[in-house]
């Protein structure tokens, strides 16, 4: 009852930006524009500008999430869940350290992870300004956005050359704000520590985005320098104290993407339309893998991880798409964006610039929908050899170019990302890819029907599996030095090759690039040109006193250890060592196997249960405001020492996506403690809790 | 997602009743009328008739709930709420056995409970033939309303006096079926064990009604006759190997009440007028005792029980209410009454018999709104004392009737009850019953009116607190020999008295019976009337292959243990003792006390923890059908053996009140090793764990 009570409460904030309205814990706040005096008031306290540099500092992006420095000698926390894809590319049949865990006796054992590249945020921009003089009044919006694009990579190479640093364009507030974020990149990176994938996601896909949760979501890497280790400027201390209920926490991290400030249009094609149709792929995908697992222990091995990454899509997607169908939730959005509208007609200068773009947008998205399918299906068709070669046919034509007309991840700031990740290791299963190379291709036959362009070049009046297994069998691509050669040999090079798959990217690239032409003109050009002016009436309408959208850039939000109702009850703030066994021993345990054994715990745990404390904090719920992308963020406290490693949220942080509420919305963390004593009772590894608490 | 898949395909039993179409686990069973078949097809076993005569014999009725005979001297095992009231009123400000608990050490300590009567039911009669001879054809609602009780009071009087049972009318399938079920009563019940209420009721009203659950909701009593313990001809024995998942499970027990077979009109009725009044009532009743409460911690204890039980109704109610307010159950109710009626309407005999009832329901459901202020309010005000006065007042002139033409619960075969009830000594507090005798004057005057004759006479001018506060410090009627010499006085007696509640009662009196005889006549009748109609027009369509709805009657429902799905994730089929203590820990333990303490553990219990396995089970969840009343029902295996104790169910049995929906809907037990491991390690009991296990 109360939850329904207070969700007829709800401000939504996207669309009634009064500071007052803002729920103390919403938000994910810009370090130019922190809710200091709200901090001051509901907590008396906030941070000063010597703590925001020290957490920025610690703070690290992973590739699609965070981590910070936690030891002086260059140690990074993040989650295993955020490792697991670079834990899995230094494992091997024989050594499986995502399924086993692994654990570096010595610096020396220490396994460098090839393409791993983490961020530190060194500097921020406002280039707001600069760029709005490059867009000449009365443009339209297909030219506007190339000379926007062209003013940001001029800028962005003018950045780079100066610090020498890696600049990144960064849109806030749909256009209203346009930033660059410049990063220090650490490309020498060491797989430390990895608990068993059955500890890290005990519950696997059924209790992912809950709580009560009992995961050790945690891996260890450590940055090194000229083959020694590390020593960040900056890293988080272990806390000394811990956390208990209603403490206040700060979370620092790069939440993704949300979709707060979305016109209603655009929220209704994304529940309508746009959502469904991604679930129906995702799903499609999924089963290809799962089919494919079947065929043995060594395909289902190879699956795994990529299953439980679909997964987590397919959990996080029917969570948002929840909050697009809470009824009351949307007539609210409606109601605020009509009397945003009505604010905006009234002040003839806001009505001149943003008055049409509400139906601008809307029509925009009549034409993306006309090309959704095209836009799903004409592509790479689940095949990574297909992407490798796609990469290579347009890397040889883009390079002739310069480089404000290439595509935007070729571009001079982009290219050599681009091309060392074709020269980058990576595990290549040829069953796999034949397997899924043929769904793929068989889902875009049916989809787009036989007489499309895309299915006619690609099958060429044969089969889906024909043509897959000849093209992966064919192909050289799965070997990294192929492509490097290939990269090296450029256009030449890539018009003599009879590789199968860059025969087949030659007949993809053109289509795909009128299909992209048609997106970026048609719609994308309008939705960024038009969110950027509604943006900007807000602005003009409301002040800037609250938060962007998420856009993987750097974030705090902040507040209390907190309970929440749901399942007729509360739910506790935190869970304990011994909970982690009630739920491992009330599915019958390791024997029982129960629901394909995922809530089964590493014999290791078993045999060391009576050397645990139970009642020893594991995971906790917190009053935060985050999204996918936070996972790996670490969780500091007044002092800025580390108390926790955010890894999710429980199903109600899902509508987060496009609203906040804060009745029962937490994120969930593994509590610092519990890392401690697992290291130190489980693994033995006290060495590694030492350095980390310092002592 | 499953969840709302499978709502979609939920069969609505009460309208649908072809039996493919009952959920194998649907169903409170009569004796007379189990699903064998189906039983014999899902699980390869069905009980015979000596399983169940065992078992019939082995359990027994408590007043409002359920409970069974576990040790051949005796012992009787039901829920520590069941027999709450009951320990309360053994206890005293110096020895709360409610709040500490209490063992009897030996047989001599057990403490005899006065009033308590336990029930075996020995034989159940049919007697619809019978009675549908008693009423002519073309008689009117009323006067078969009048027959019909006439003669049920006949038979039950004629089967008394052959059988020196205590023999009830049972009312099945709406009136499609009448019997009698004869009951030996016992009379001697002493209370044996009983634990701390923190621990059979941990987690207080937010657990309440909800899973995963930790409490140790059992106690004990032992039945005796002639000064010695009892020995039953039957007893169910302890289970020597415990359940596990999937594991079938047999409830058998006295459910008290659901609605599944209302019309739609009595549902919306219900949904939008009498449960939302309802909910209302109770919870002014309980702010009322709340504020009581606060005036000392006397009267803390003293309104405590009270408050839960008014708790327990109001979040039941609740969940009754979530089940009506579902709109795709309700649309399919509403659908299945049509198609039925359709079907009746084609078959003229039928259509003349039921055709209008349904119409004739409706109408009377209008009355019963129209009056509805006054049934709520017209009474005793939440007064004991008034409610003594009211009894006293009434026995003395129904005595000098003719039985049949008493009000039913003064009838030859109740009298006696009726009059033993008032000589039972209860605890009484004089500063409460002012209290709520207040505020219960105070709602009537504001919600009927000054004008309202009730209230004129009641009040004659004063205010609610002097008219409360006189009547209660001039009554006598706190004391039991006081209610005693009054009803032996007589009517002359009565007519004399100056009893400031007597005075009141007289007053009452008239007022009652009128708006009684009004509801009785042109509501009860009419319903009783119809709904029986409909009744046999079902059987007629499809047979009699289902259940009553429940009528606190004998019934039998199975099911396995099992999982649900809740909270984003699948929630666990069994709980244990390290769960619990994970819930303890996870709010903070006994030094945060979090809300008022709601997951305090007993000092015992901490103190004990390191004799604890935290492997064993605590409660379980299973899908068995149940409701209100089957508290303390045994939970049973195919051998009969006793393996749990059913004391509640999850939040999403609640909507069952109105129809079943096997998805998440699930009872909850204590398991029955869990009641040993505590009476063993905690309590040092192993005495009566020895003579529980026969050991």
């Amino acid at each position: 009852m109360p939850f329904q009570a207070r969700r007829l409460m709800l401000p939504l904030l996207a669309f009634t930006l009064a500071s007052a309205s803002l729920r103390a814990e919403e938000g994910m706040w810009t370090f130019d524009n922190l809710p200091t005096k709200k901090l001051q008031t509901t907590y008396g306290w906030a941070p000063d500008q010597a703590w925001l540099d020290h957490v920025r500092l610690s703070v690290l992006r992973f590739p699609g999430g965070s981590g910070s420095f936690v030891s002086k000698d260059g140690l990074v926390l993040t989650n295993e869940h955020v490792g697991r894809g670079w834990i899995q590319r230094v494992s091997s049949k024989e050594a499986d350290y995502v399924k086993n865990g692994f654990a570096a006796a010595t610096r020396e054992q220490e396994i460098k992870v090839p393409g791993l590249e983490l961020m530190t945020l060194m500097t921020m921009d406002n280039i707001t300004d600069r760029l709005a003089k490059a867009v000449k009044a009365g443009t339209s919006e297909k030219e506007a956005h190339k000379a926007r694009h062209a003013e940001i990579e001029k800028i962005k190479k003018e950045m780079q050359e100066k610090s020498g640093l890696t600049c990144e364009h960064v849109t806030l507030y749909q256009g209203g704000e346009h930033w660059i974020y410049s990063y220090r990149k650490h490309t020498d990176v060491r797989l430390v520590f990895a608990p068993e994938l059955q500890i890290a996601l005990f519950g696997g896909d059924y209790d992912n985005f809950t709580y009560p949760r009992h995961n050790l979501d945690f891996t260890l890497f450590r940055v090194y320098e000229n083959g020694k280790p590390y020593t960040p400027p900056d890293f988080l201390k272990w806390t000394r104290t811990g956390l208990k209920a209603g403490d206040l926490t700060f979370v620092v991290g790069h939440p993704g993407s949300t979709k707060r400030q979305d016109t209603f249009a655009q929220m209704i094609y994304s529940r309508d339309f746009a959502i469904p149709m991604r679930l129906k792929g995702l799903e499609s995908q999924k089963e290809a893998l799962v089919q494919y697992g079947k065929t043995s222990p060594e395909a289902a091995r190879q699956a795994g991880t990529q299953i439980l990454r679909i997964e987590n899509s397919l959990k996080a997607l029917r969570g948002y798409w929840s909050g697009l169908k809470n009824k009351e939730a949307m007539a609210r959005i409606e109601a605020d964006e009509k009397a945003f509208r009505a604010k905006v007609a009234k002040e003839p200068r806001l009505q001149g610039e943003a008055g049409p773009s509400w139906g601008r947008i809307e029509a925009a998205l009549k034409v993306a929908r006309s090309q959704a399918k095209d836009n799903a299906y004409v592509g790479t068709a689940h095949s990574t050899l297909l992407g490798y070669a796609l990469s290579l046919v347009r890397i040889a034509d883009e390079e002739q170019l310069p480089s404000e007309k290439r595509l935007s991840e070729y571009s001079d700031t982009n290219l050599k990302t681009a091309k060392a990740r074709l020269g980058v290791p990576t595990p290549y299963y040829p069953e796999q890819e034949i397997f899924v190379f043929t769904r793929g291709l068989e889902e875009a036959a049916r989809e787009l029907g036989p007489k499309h362009a895309f299915v006619k070049a690609m099958l060429g009046g044969k089969s889906p599996a024909e043509v897959a297994k000849a093209a992966v069998t064919g192909s050289k691509l799965g070997d990294p030095e192929a492509r490097k050669a290939l990269l090296a040999g450029g256009r030449k090079a890539i018009a003599g090759s009879q590789d199968p798959m860059i025969l087949l990217a030659k007949k993809l690239d053109p289509l795909g690039r009128a299909l992209r032409k048609r997106q970026e003109d048609l719609v994308q050009s309008v939705l960024t040109e038009h969110a950027g002016r509604i943006a900007k009436a807000r602005f003009a309408v409301f002040g800037k006193n609250t938060y962007p959208d998420a856009t993987f850039t750097m974030r705090l939000t902040y507040g209390p250890v907190a309970e929440f109702p749901a399942n007729g009850t509360l739910i506790q703030p935190f869970t304990t060592f011994g909970g982690l066994f009630d739920r491992y021993d009330g599915w019958g345990g390791n024997a029982a196997a129960a629901h394909d054994g995922a809530w089964r715990l590493p014999q290791r745990w078993l045999d060391k249960r009576g050397a645990l404390d139970p009642s020893m904090p594991f995971n906790f719920a917190h009053k935060v405001d985050i999204i996918g992308g936070n996972s790996g963020s670490p969780v500091v406290d007044r002092k800025g020492d580390l108390v926790g490693l955010i890894f999710d949220g429980n199903i109600d942080m899902l509508p987060g996506n496009y609203f906040y509420d804060e009745t029962a919305n937490r994120g969930v963390s593994v509590d610092a403690r519990a890392i401690i004593h697992a290291l130190e009772k489980v693994y033995g590894a006290s060495a590694l809790a030492a350095e980390l608490t310092g002592k």
